[in-house]
């Protein structure tokens, strides 16, 4: 399956060098997400396993801004006269974003600027790899519109990213992590000026598809398979996985490189 | 069920705003536990799952101390002389203290001043939100008294906030974390001065249950379930979760106010 | 069982005063490890369960490296050509050093100057304490063999050692972590100068084995064996866990020092 041609309705979608680049496509209204591209990217992360030609994607902001969440008039309205049949067919829907995002076996860099916000902040949360610029402001703002903080996997996800008690704050406030804080607490992996943001993050996908994307794909899934396993079944679990691995070609190209004191050419298999 | 008439005989209580606050009372000797002290905080901390009138709970210091942890006199020489029946009681009370914490379905703001140390520091450990004065002392010392580090839940809870390095030195060594290493490793979210600690710890509470305190005790429910959840489970069950604060009554306030550019005003329902 | 009089053919190895130090042995190629030291430090740390001399390890650099995992010519050329029979029980061997050290019972300090790269980064993250040097180079350089990040159980350790965030970029790129970065995301404990690090190391280890070392070996069980518990789980085992302790004499010991204003003296029973 090729992804190079996908023509999404709901936001810009580039395949280059094995590379996908994502942008939300509403700069005006700082990229708020709606029933539609939330399926919509959905469904395309779901197509990612099975895409040939990306390796690596890239979440880029668009317009100054990375995601306003889920915009109150297109979404909140709603919702609000919804009944709950409808309800959990929704949370589950988003819930399902952060799924295939999870599941799409492929690593996932996202550069934030300025807005990064409810469900924009769980996107970002939910990628591999998270840039900002100094000016990016991301809240898990949930209570700040009558809801728990308890969304689309945020209790369980951001604990382990910055840690239970900075975790439990921004959930229960829903006040603002600045750029500095998410540097400093791990959520952020490099603060990076708004001006070099696309390119370093091009830059870390290149350097990532250029190494053995099938392993690549074998740790992205024992990040999440071994998430709450037992620690001796996480070692078994290891010892298997990374048997596979010692049977790709990339793995024999790195060694035969070495021998020759040359730098290795993987090729993904 | 009201708790704003509760009268506890070993530690101080006051209802005010929906905010519960509590004190240890024995400021001249740093506030240490006592069977009795354990076993009624156990009890009110089980109640306030019922209270009507309490939706967060604010722990503060006295005294300039907050807790000196099990008194060496009145707990730690008759659990010398202990059989196994009556030690294993003993230890499931302190645990139950914790396990009351943790499911009382209301956020537990604590602020330390002095020492922390022992079951003081665990009942920090325990708590949704930490502050602290920059003389906060906070101690899991229980290997200074011949006992290992997993008491109350420690070697569970405090890796989650601190990291494993970090908690495994600490439970090893029983040595003081100091105030700036707490506040750089995530244990505390914030220090401030002795002078306004309390202040703090109010408006916190004050912002919290002004918010959807519902909705606040499914967020408290969901990082507690999730702990051990697979990462597919815990995006389910938040979108269970979710779901049903969809179908409160602040989240239509919340959408009402947004679309008439007021503030919202929660009413907890 | 003894370990003193232990005689390794693959790594150095001395027992005084209770501490039990390793270093591997080839400083001239930065200590690789081979088939054969694996196996031997494997079969070391499963017998220290029974050592009745030891109560902590020190783990030394030699020659200013710590290690630089598995050598190329003889661990690597050899997989390369291995069937999935022999490569699984390679990665079963390396996954048992981790859960050797891990269920070994006695707290393993690790002390980093130099390279401390693929396994032995490995080594370095199943360690209880960490110390490093300035120079402290450590690399989870799996994928840069053309492998996975999940090698040893590293997905799995790391992300709760430093965040789930941070331990992403790490296992993805296969980048060095510098020893400021270290320290600061919480892998180290403490960097000290190349010269005082064996002596803190040992300083260190003196504390832990004059501290009550039964109690510290159940702290190890339950560091490990609550790793994947439920909270209420965790709880509950640690209440049966510290009833156990309260039955040792080390806890009378503490007692008994405290009230008479003496340092107690912990006999490890």
């Amino acid at each position: 399956m090729k992804l190079a041609g996908l023509k999404p309705k709901h936001f810009l979608w580039k395949v280059e060098g094995r590379i996908a680049r994502v942008q939300l496509d509403r700069p005006e209204r700082k990229n708020p997400l709606t029933f539609e591209s939330y399926a919509e990217l959905r469904d395309t992360f779901r197509d990612l396993v099975y895409a040939d030609d990306v390796d690596a994607i890239v979440f880029l902001p668009n317009g100054g801004n990375f995601c306003s969440g889920g915009d109150v008039h297109d979404i909140i309205g709603p919702l609000v006269d919804m009944d709950m049949k409808g309800l959990l067919a929704f949370t589950r829907m988003t819930g399902d974003l952060v799924k295939a995002m999870l599941n799409c076996g492929k690593p996932i860099i996202t550069a934030v600027d300025g807005v990064a916000v409810g469900a924009g902040a769980i996107v970002t949360m939910a990628s591999d790899i998270r840039l900002a610029t100094p000016e990016a402001k991301t809240a898990f703002l949930f209570t700040r519109v009558g809801l728990a903080g308890c969304d689309m996997g945020a209790c369980a996800i951001l604990p382990r990213i910055i840690g239970q008690g900075r975790a439990a704050e921004l959930l229960y406030t829903g006040r603002t992590m600045s750029a500095e804080e998410g540097d400093r607490w791990g959520f952020y992996n490099r603060l990076v000026p708004a001006e070099q943001l696309e390119g370093e993050a091009m830059d870390l996908a290149t350097r990532i598809v250029s190494g053995p994307t099938f392993a690549h794909g074998i740790t992205k899934t024992q990040l999440n398979q071994e998430w709450s396993m037992g620690l001796d079944q996480a070692i078994e679990a290891e010892a298997q996985a990374q048997a596979i691995c010692m049977k790709t070609k990339d793995f024999e190209r790195a060694y035969r490189a070495f021998v020759e004191k040359k730098k290795p050419v993987f090729e993904g298999d």
